[in-house]
């Protein structure tokens, strides 16, 4: 019996039964401290303060989405597909590591703590690291993440409309939301995977859990992701690292914060600042989830009243007031609330903003213009999903909602509703 | 339409589907930021670091305790039990708030940030705080609460060996673990549950369900609540905390720490201190979980070698090697290895006992001295579910297992195994 | 202790836990034969030979949305809406029995064993048959269920585009099947009902689920009702009744039956011959899905070679091979394949066409000129789906799909493909 | 892409998702009429009178524990164990076919149908046979269902205290029923297994999934298989073909019977007739549940009294009220509730019988007399699970609980209660 074989460490997932790790390299870096940290970041920010169960991390969507790949993996080699172990391996690395590059509440903060550099820069940044430090282990999953490597399907399966990391994530955000409208049929969708001249494709017999997975993306958006009271929270939540980083600039005032978070919070952080300082991807990874709401709960004491009162705010959950609609807000309307609460909580105009504003939001779709969802049928013919599908038209499954949203503090709601 | 009524709050929850609050002052409750704050605290502690998905947090397991607690109410009128509304409000409030009295990690830091007053204790402090604020309407759940009520089952529906808070962490634990071993019937047995001589029973229909109740229960404790790993993880933090007081009394060193952290970490808080303080109830609920990994993160760089070692190792889970056994451990063993330890690391003895120690942990079970599970026949008899049940006898039910284990450095683990 | 509510009679079922029936009159109603009857009717006929688990009977079914019909009921009245212990009564057992004029594999037989008269029409006989037997006490649910009593919200919640008769089945069919596509939150949707002027209508919150919920019964037309391989079973079946028909009309020959089966089988069978013969009602109870195939296994070795090969077929799952597309199949190519199973199977012209055939099937949709879905927005403007829902036009909702479909057996299927 | 491979065959199942049929040898067996016919068995006989969801089929099952099979082959291979394509194959097709002899209703109906023969060896017969047909390509997994392979733990596989059978069985039976005590962690148990000296063993870590799995086992005999109501069904129906059996012998009267049904009905088959007539086997294939149900819906209008009554009162679901207790029936109440049968029915006591009688049940255990269930500690100590286990020693887990009951028509039934 081989040692090393019996050390392949297991992990217990709710949703998939058993998560195996394939091998010893894909281990060490699941147990590197960069990806550790990922276990205290949750994979969709606040949106606990509306479904409870919303908590998981995002450790436990790239172990998901990397159980996912080894089965496609699996399935493509039973059709008969080459796929070397090598090739295995990158894959499976390149989707472990695909989120890495997140901070913490990115959704929200993705402008607030780093400026002009994407999460997806970041997770190269890692990588790229990573892959001194594993003496050029990575190379090639590194060129799958980049879509650089000759077999394109490998790249498909992890970055692409219908891949693993979103088969993963509205599976595991279903479950621990409890919203059923996202449940899609992963298993199913991965056997009927195959490849036809290097692209992924989805053999006929899936057609209906692609379109159950097209669908239950477009609810997820309005039912979770977008749902109301998150975007209110997030917004809250910008408003106060706003608000802290205006107080830090202006006035020298001594704020409390973890050492980390001063550094990005209150440093102007680009994609040049990781490159001038090497020093500074370690320092992004000492950033996590409770170095926010540390700082905010310290906040909530403070003297200014415009950031006590947003961090009170969110730390007691008392959100603001969100109505939202097809058209933009009429601008006498917010500016009628902005001068109530400007009288009320006596603000100036522009700390006023803070506590009545309008944005709008949209759905993101099926886009015809990036990597397809491609269906094979029974002669060897493959036609995009739209052209495929008797139930939904291109017209239908890219057509984008935008909705606009006015927040305001839950008291100047009007009482007659 | 009753305006109040279309009010009424439902949260979306993965193991019931949806949680209705019942009225208004047990949502006023719910949302008073002594109760938000349960938010923050993860039900299990370290227990994600073994089980990724077990972030549920007491909020949610309070939440699902009160789901259970009116389904049983409704079980038990529906068999011509009268229960008023005031009882039924004083009962649900009672096990919302049962355990509002926990601080972060508290299965591990109950000693180490309070001494000598229970989370119990912090509970019905809380309580007695929100009965001044609320004007005396949760007198009656206090009662119920101190089992000092004349129906004395509303408190065994809270608080005995077979009630809604362990039927609830019991299928709650389960599903965000994924150990199946932990699923429990609850519908089953709530809809069993009966009322003779104000004693509550399971009718005889049930009894299988009990028994399996029994059994999950056990085997939870060995498969997640007394898990190996997450001992170790809870040692390590337990070890990280007592450090950080030894140094931080000792030498008047400057520990970073949130301020209530520091409150309650390097004060010497008992039952006494809340009664002559009585702002420390509000300090006591500033403090959760971010603090507490917040401050470990900024202590993995501090200067004292141990203090920034255990830090690091449990920020980057590399936690301790963990024997288990029926036997203690020989004084012999533990002293070789303290020895290597302190030499390798360069610590005096008292340093090195940081890294090696060994104690021993035994599983709750049935007690036949505390509030008994009864069983009422067909015939009206009541008996205890060790007589009544034909496969699990009180000497099986009510043995406690107890295992000695010792902890020590994953690098001074034993090679030729 | 009530000993009449003690009786209260539970059922276990696998997809809500628990199923109660409410009151002495359903339960003496569920206890009667022609409701026991549907124990041996299985909910989706021959589906079974696709998908194996999808054995449920409309028995179970008919206690699933009598289920849905209390919850809902209770929902409604939290709403503040007066509903009656009489009306509820009605309601229930209007659902519970609205599907008990089902005979065997209906979906198929409806036009072979009775003709010229629904599943409906029979469920009224019976119907109007129990209520002489149980003295008038079921007359209100005859006026809900044919929709002629005042409150048309009730009729609404058991037959409109949107009632807990489509929300249990889709979810039991979705259970059974292990297809996750129909999985629907009928608890959400039944949360959010209520009632305006008198009509049933859902509120904004659960516009997703209502989205989801017509998804979901497009998607399992599609994937289960018009499974290609369960039209092909259920064409075989239809095509057996008419060959067996033939046989004993023509010739006179002997074959084996149950006397129920004989009677429907052989005889015609139309609206008026239930009311001239009220024993027909009887004898049409007596009938269930062992009846056809017990006397389709005898009938493998009848002599005559096309009803045996037929029968020999079914039994043994040797289905037809089936084509599907969207236009028609061209004469010529439906003549050539006749011709060549005539020459294989030595059988004139009209025996052929037992054995090739083309016909069409369309899934049902929602469908403005019925009982629409209508959403309450928060100001109390009501609107119908379509109108209300930002993702689903309502050309896209109503949208009919046409498929055309190719049967023959399976030896001519073309090696090339 | 290789054509053959395509071909493979997927079934859809609510329990594991999809179960893919291994190799073309398989799933030709799979398609044979002997296997097919097991579509129309169901696993739990008369138990979906109790729990209306358990009809699923002995063909699910034999699905279900293949797949298992697989899996643990799968999980055996990567820990170094080497299994050729043959011992795989040959494993695969005798828990496909371990079931293949059992009748309808077997449980109940094993020495009605057949006496002398168990369902055991008719499976071994139907091996034999289809052992021909397919030229011998069987040989092996006769050998090792037959435990005569060299490698024992291919058998201990498929059967012993802890096989893929039981797995299955335990999983599938409470998914239907919905009986939540049965859910056992296949999964993990799979993943654990080992083996030692050609024995398979279980990994510690498993551990507590085997009590588990022990324990759940042991309440599903009560809470299911040995159900009061079940029992009671079962009688009902040996009753009922004993009778008719007894008319058939006794009077030569023409009973309504398909064919098969009255071959083994009124015939006397033992082994041996097998083997004298080897077309017996071909016979006994045509036997399924509806025969039996057939036979018993025209019966209930026997003019034998006594049959007709018993057919009636299993056909409306009108089961015998039945009583259960540790001690045997005091002969005194057995005989004076025949009187009352006797005169109220006006028979003789021999039929009086037929409404009256007690016998025992008892559940199957854990047997040390039988392959034991072996545990694998850290240090490649091999121990039986009753010495292994700090929760079950041997005394409770091979524990027999026998009950005896009494059953009895429901109008006898004392009112008082």
């Amino acid at each position: 019996m081989n040692p090393a074989v019996l050390k392949r460490k297991i992990f217990n997932d709710p949703i998939y039964g058993f998560i195996t790790v394939p091998d010893e390299l894909t281990f060490a870096l699941l147990n590197h401290p960069w990806f550790q940290r990922l276990r205290r970041i949750k994979q969709l920010g606040l949106t606990n303060l509306v479904y409870p169960g919303a908590l998981h991390t995002r450790f436990h969507h790239a172990l998901g989405a990397m159980h996912l790949m080894t089965e496609a993996i699996d399935s493509l080699r039973m059709k008969g597909h080459q796929i070397s172990e090598e090739e295995a391996q990158g894959a499976t690395i390149a989707i472990l590591l695909h989120d890495i590059g997140h901070g913490p509440f990115s959704h929200a903060l993705e402008h607030s703590l780093v400026s002009h550099v994407s999460h997806e820069e970041i997770s190269e940044l890692f990588m790229a690291q990573l892959n001194i430090e594993f003496k050029g282990r990575l190379s090639l999953a590194i060129r799958i993440f980049r879509n650089e490597y000759k077999k394109k399907f490998l790249h498909q399966l992890l970055s692409s409309q219908l891949d693993v990391d979103r088969l993963d994530y509205l599976k595991r955000d279903s479950f621990f939301t409890g919203v059923s409208e996202g449940i899609v049929s992963s298993d199913r969708i991965i056997k009927m995977m195959n490849v036809i001249d290097d692209e992924l494709v989805v053999e006929l017999k899936g057609i209906y859990s692609v379109e159950k997975f097209i669908i239950a993306r477009r609810l997820m958006y309005w039912q979770v992701y977008l749902h109301k009271a998150v975007l209110s929270a997030e917004n809250l939540l910008v408003n106060i690292l706003k608000r802290a980083k205006e107080l830090s600039a202006k006035e020298h005032e001594e704020l409390f914060c973890t050492p980390a978070l001063r550094r990005f919070l209150f440093g102007k952080i680009n994609r040049k600042s990781f490159i001038d300082d090497t020093s500074l991807l370690g320092i992004f990874a000492e950033l996590d989830d409770n170095d926010v709401m540390t700082s905010i709960k310290v906040w909530t004491k403070h003297s200014d009243k415009v950031l006590s009162r947003l961090c009170t705010n969110l730390v007691n959950r008392n959100l603001y007031c969100i109505e939202l609609q097809k058209k933009p807000f009429p601008k006498k309307q917010i500016d009628e609330l902005r001068k109530k609460i400007q009288d009320r909580y006596k603000l100036d105009a522009k700390e006023a903003d803070y506590f009545v504003f309008s944005a709008n939001v949209s759905n993101d779709t099926y886009r015809p213009d990036k990597i397809r969802i491609k269906i094979l049928s029974k002669n060897g013919f493959v036609q995009d999903i739209s052209d495929a599908s008797d139930q939904l038209g291109i017209d239908m499954i890219s057509r984008t909602v935008r909705k606009f949203f006015l927040c305001y503090p839950k008291e100047f709601r009007d009482k007659k509703e």
